[in-house]
C-alpha cells in the first residue's frame, strides 16, 4: 500500500512538482493527483475526450484555459450550458467581467446595472453589446441555413469570432464540436427567440443535434470524460456516450455530494450502475472549486504531455 | 427582535405545529419557517407561482406531492428537466422505483439492470416500458401537429396519461404550463430523436416555447418562485420572469452554497443584482435536502390555506 | 426491495405521520426515517444512549428539547462542548438569545455588543450575567471539593440551576452524566481560570474524568449513540465506548461530508473500521441541519415510545 | 475594479506563478490569492501568527509542512486537537500512515487492524507503538513536574522526539507554544489517564494553560490567525486573542459553510461581531480541502518571503 509522505516545500517548485507530491498527501490532494493520472491514461490510450463545464466557469476566467486546451489538442468534444455561449461571445467582442464580492450590496448593484455571479460581476452593457452582435451573426447564419442543429450553429458563431481565448473560436477552427442542449435558456435563447419572431422558419433543432452527439464518438474508440460541475452539460455527455458503450475513463470535479441524489453530486461509482462509465473504467472524483482544482490538475497533465511531445502546439 | 425559544415536543403534535414552532428555532429551522411565510404571502397577494424542480426529485417520490399541489391550485407554472418527464410517464404507466443504498455495489447493479440515483434505483425495464409508450404517444401528437413547442408537447403527453399522481396529467387537465427547455437530454430526448429520424419534419421547438414562458405571466401581475435545487429549470424560470419585471416573492431550497458561483447555490440576494427578483422582494433560502424541507414547509402552507378556504379541492 | 411511494399531504397530519411516510421517500428523507428506527431499536434493546451535541445547538433553541429528552428518560449520557455549558447557564438565569440574520452588519453588531452565531445573536450582557453567577457557583463548589472531575463539576452546577429547560439541571437531577472534555475553552474556561488565579489548588481534572466516561457504560450492556454535528463531543463519545466494545447502534446527524477526512463528516461506515461501532451495528447517517432533522426524527421516536409506555413522564 | 483575466498555462510555470494568476480568476481561486496576501501582510507587519489545525491534517501528510513552517519562522503559536499529538509522535517514532479509499470495506479493515480516516488508514500497530513510547516519556516528565500545563507537557514531549518533520519537535526547539485544550480526548488522553491511575498526583492542567494562551500575545502586538478547519483548536485561538484585543489579520480555510451556525463554518465576517477579529481587520475565507488550498496558498507566501529575506532558514 502507498504510504502518506510528509509534504515539504522546495523553493521555486513548479506547479507540476507540487501536484506530483500530492500523490502521497491525503483526502482531495491525492484524488486530484489521481484525476491527473486518469487524464494522462486517456491521452496515452488515444481516447476521445469530452470536456463539460457550466457557464459560471466561463465567467470565472477559465474560458481562456478551455480555449487553450482545445488549441493544444488536449480535448475533443465540448458540452456546455447556454450562458457559456453568450459570455464567450461577450468577451470575444471586447467586454470584460470584474471581481466583486460574495457580500456585495445587490440592490445597489442592480441600480448600477451590475449583475453578480458569486464574487464576480457582468455589466448590463455587456448584454447590450452581445445583443447587437447576435443580430448580425444570426442574419448571416440564417441566410445560409434555416433549420440548424445547435452544434452547427455554434460552429458558425465560432467562425465569426476572432479571439484566441474564445473556446467557440478555437473549437470551430479545429472542428471540435460544441454541444449545448439547453440553448433555449438565457440571453442567447432570448435572442434566438427574437430572431425567430421575424423569421418564423428559423429553427434551432436541439433534437436533430442528438445525432451529432451520438456519432461524434463510436463503440470502437476509447472515450474519456472530464466533467466540471453538474447540470445538463454533464448529463448530456454521459448520455451521449452511453449509446456508444460508455466511458473507459472519467474525471468528475464538483462541489456537490451524492447525498441528495443530484446529478452534480453523482459519483463515478454511481455512473457504473448505468453503464455510463464502464464497470472497469479508470475514474476519479475531486471535491472542490474547479477554479483551483482544474487548472492545477491540468497543468500536471500538460507538462507531462509536453514532455512526451503529445501537445499540438504551445 | 424575535427571541429564540426552547423547542419542546407535545404529544400528538401536527406537522403544522412543528413548523409553527420553527419560528423561534435557529439556523435552517427558522429559514424554513420564513420560507413558508413567503409562500403564504404569494398566495395572499394572488401571485402567479412558478415551481421548479429537477428530475431526482421526481425519482424521490415528491412527484405525487407536486401533482397534488397542482390539483389543489397551489402552483401555476412548472419548470423542470428532461428526466422528470420520462420518469413521470414511467410511473404513470405502472413502473415503480425502489429504495437502494448510497453504498450499493454499482457494478453488480449494472449486471442486474439496475440504475442508481443516490439511494434509489430505476430498472432497465422501466426505460423499455417508457420507450414502448412513447412511440404511440408521439405518433398521435405528430398526426395533430408537426412543429410543436415543448410546453405544448408536454400538455399533449399529460392528457394521454391517467394517473392522479402524475404532475404532467394534473398540469394538462388544469392548463398549468410545464416548461422543459432541456428536453433534448435523457431518454425523452433520445426518443424524440428516434421519432424524428423517421419523421424529419417533426420539430420540437424549444425556441418557440420562450414566447409561452415569457407570456405566461405579465408585468401587471405579482409573481412568486419556489425553486427546488438548481439547474436549467431554476434558471429558465428566473430568466422568463425577468422579462416581465422579476419576482415579488422567492423561495430557494437547495443543498448548494454560493461559494463556487454555481446557479444552484446562487442566493435570492444575488438574484436582486440581476433584477431577477425585485429589490424589495420577500425572499427566503433554505439549505437542505428538499425531500425533507419541501414537504415540511408546504404542509404548513397547505394547512393555513385550507383554514382560509384557499385550496381548490382536497 | 422497498418501493418509492408518491408522497401525499393529508389535512391535519401529525409530525409522526409525516416521518412515517418518509419510509418510502428518497435521499435524506428515508435516511431520517431509518435513523428514527435505529433509535427505536436502541430503546427496545434497553441500550444505554449517548447524546452528543455542539454549543451552536444550545444557542439554536434545541436546548429545551435536550432537557426534555433527559426528563423523559430518552437518553442516558451527554457529551458536549464548552460553549453549551455557559449558554445553558445564561438561559437558566434568565438571559435570552435572539434571531438575527446570516447577512447582518457585523461591525455594527460589535458596536452594539451583539455577538452573532449564524442567524442568531447573544448579547454581551448575557456574558456578564454568566460571569456574576459563575463566581458564586464556583465558590460553593470549591468549598466542597478542590480537585474535581469535569462531569462532577457539571453536576454541581446543574444542581444549582432551577430551570426545567436546562439540560444541566435535568441531567443533574436524574444522575445523567454530562461530559465536556474541552471545558478549558470559551467563557466557562476563562472563568475557571480566573477562579484558579485566586485559588491555585482548584483543579478541574479532565484526565480523571476519563474514568467516569469509560465506566459509565460496560461491555455487558448494549450502547447506542446519537451524535449531532462533529467536534470533540462526538469523538469523546465514540472513544469512550470503544474501550467497552463499541456501539451496537449509531445515528449521525451532520452537515459535513467525508471528503476531507474531518471527524464531523466521518461516516458510521468509517467508524466500523475502528471498532467504534460494531461490525454488525445498526447505523444511519442523516445529512442536514439538525435544527430540522433532529426534532423531526425524535418526535417520531417519542410518539412511538409513548404508545409503548416507555417514556418516564410527559 | 479589478478585471477577470483569462487563465493560461505557461510551460514550466511555478506554483507561485500559478497562484499569482489566481488574482484575476473568480470564486475560490481569487479568495485563495487574497488569503496569501493577508498572510504576507501579517509577516510585513511583524504580527504574531497563530496556526490552528485538526488531527486529520496531521494524518494527511501536512504534518511535515507544519513542521517546516515552524522551522522557517513563518508561524508563532500552534493550537491543535488531541489526535494531532499522538499521530505526530507515532510518525516521529517511525510509524507510517497509508493511502486507502473512501469506499474501503470497513468491516474487513477492522478485522485487519486498519483504522480508516477518509481515504487514509492508521494501523493498530501504530497505536501500540505510541503506547509503549508514551509510558517512557510520561515517566520522565512526571519526575520533573507533577502538575503541568498542557503546553508545557507538549514542549517536554517535543524535546524528546528527534524528527525534523515533527511539529512538536520543531516547536519545542524554537519555543513555539503548542496548545491543545482538548487533550483529554483520544489515545493521548487515555494514556494520560492510565498514567494518572498509577500516579494520582499527576495533573495535566488545561485551566492553568489558559494563562499561557492569553499571555503568549499582548494588546501591544499585532496578531494574525490562520485557521484550518474548525473544532476546538480554531475556537481556542480566537478566544485567547479576544482577551488581548482580537486579530488584525485572519485567514480561514474550511470545507464548512455558515448555514448551520457551526464554528467550523463561521466566517471572518461573523468573527467581527464578537471582536474576535478587529472591525477593520484584513481577512479572507477559502472554502475547500486544505490539503490542496493550504500548501498552494503558503507556497506563494514562502516564495515571496524568501525573496524578501524574511525566512529564518531553508
Amino acid at each position: 500500500m502507498k504510504k502518506v509522505k510528509d509534504f515539504l516545500w522546495k523553493p521555486g517548485m513548479t506547479a507540476e512538482e507540487c501536484v506530483d507530491r500530492f500523490d502521497s498527501l491525503g483526502y482531495q490532494a491525492i484524488e486530484l493527483y489521481e484525476a491527473s493520472e486518469v487524464v494522462l491514461k486517456m491521452k496515452d490510450s488515444g481516447a476521445k475526450i469530452f470536456l463539460t463545464f457550466t457557464s459560471n466557469m466561463i465567467t470565472s476566467g477559465l474560458r481562456g484555459f478551455f480555449a487553450q486546451l482545445i488549441k493544444l489538442g488536449a480535448v475533443d468534444v465540448i458540452v456546455t450550458t447556454s450562458g457559456s455561449i453568450e459570455e464567450d461571445i461577450m468577451k470575444a467582442v471586447g467586454e470584460e467581467f470584474e471581481i466583486s464580492s460574495f457580500n456585495a450590496d445587490d440592490v445597489y448593484m442592480h441600480e448600477k446595472g451590475e449583475n453578480r455571479i458569486g464574487n464576480l460581476l457582468i455589466r448590463n452593457e455587456s448584454y447590450m453589446k452581445f445583443e447587437d452582435k447576435m443580430s448580425d451573426y444570426l442574419k448571416k447564419i440564417y441566410e445560409k441555413q434555416k433549420r440548424i442543429a445547435v452544434s452547427e450553429l455554434l460552429k458558425e458563431l465560432g467562425l465569426m469570432l476572432n479571439d484566441e481565448n474564445s473556446f467557440l473560436y478555437q473549437a470551430a477552427k479545429r472542428n471540435i464540436p460544441v454541444f449545448c442542449p439547453g440553448i433555449a435558456d438565457s440571453a442567447i435563447g432570448f435572442h434566438l427567440f427574437m430572431f425567430q419572431q421575424d423569421h418564423p422558419d428559423f429553427i434551432v433543432d436541439t433534437i436533430q443535434d442528438i445525432k451529432n452527439a451520438i456519432f461524434c464518438s463510436s463503440n470502437d474508440e476509447r472515450k474519456g470524460l472530464i466533467a466540471l460541475g453538474g447540470s445538463i452539460s454533464k448529463h448530456y455527455a454521459v448520455f451521449s456516450a452511453l449509446l456508444s458503450g460508455g466511458f473507459e475513463y472519467a474525471v468528475y470535479m464538483t462541489t456537490s455530494h451524492q447525498s441528495s441524489g443530484s446529478f452534480a453530486g453523482a459519483t463515478t461509482q454511481e455512473a457504473k450502475s448505468w453503464g455510463k462509465i464502464k464497470d472497469d473504467a479508470e475514474a476519479a472524483t475531486v471535491i472542490g472549486d474547479v477554479t483551483i482544482t482544474f487548472p492545477l490538475m491540468m497543468i500536471r497533465v500538460l507538462e507531462k504531455l509536453k514532455q512526451k511531445g503529445l501537445l499540438k502546439s504551445i
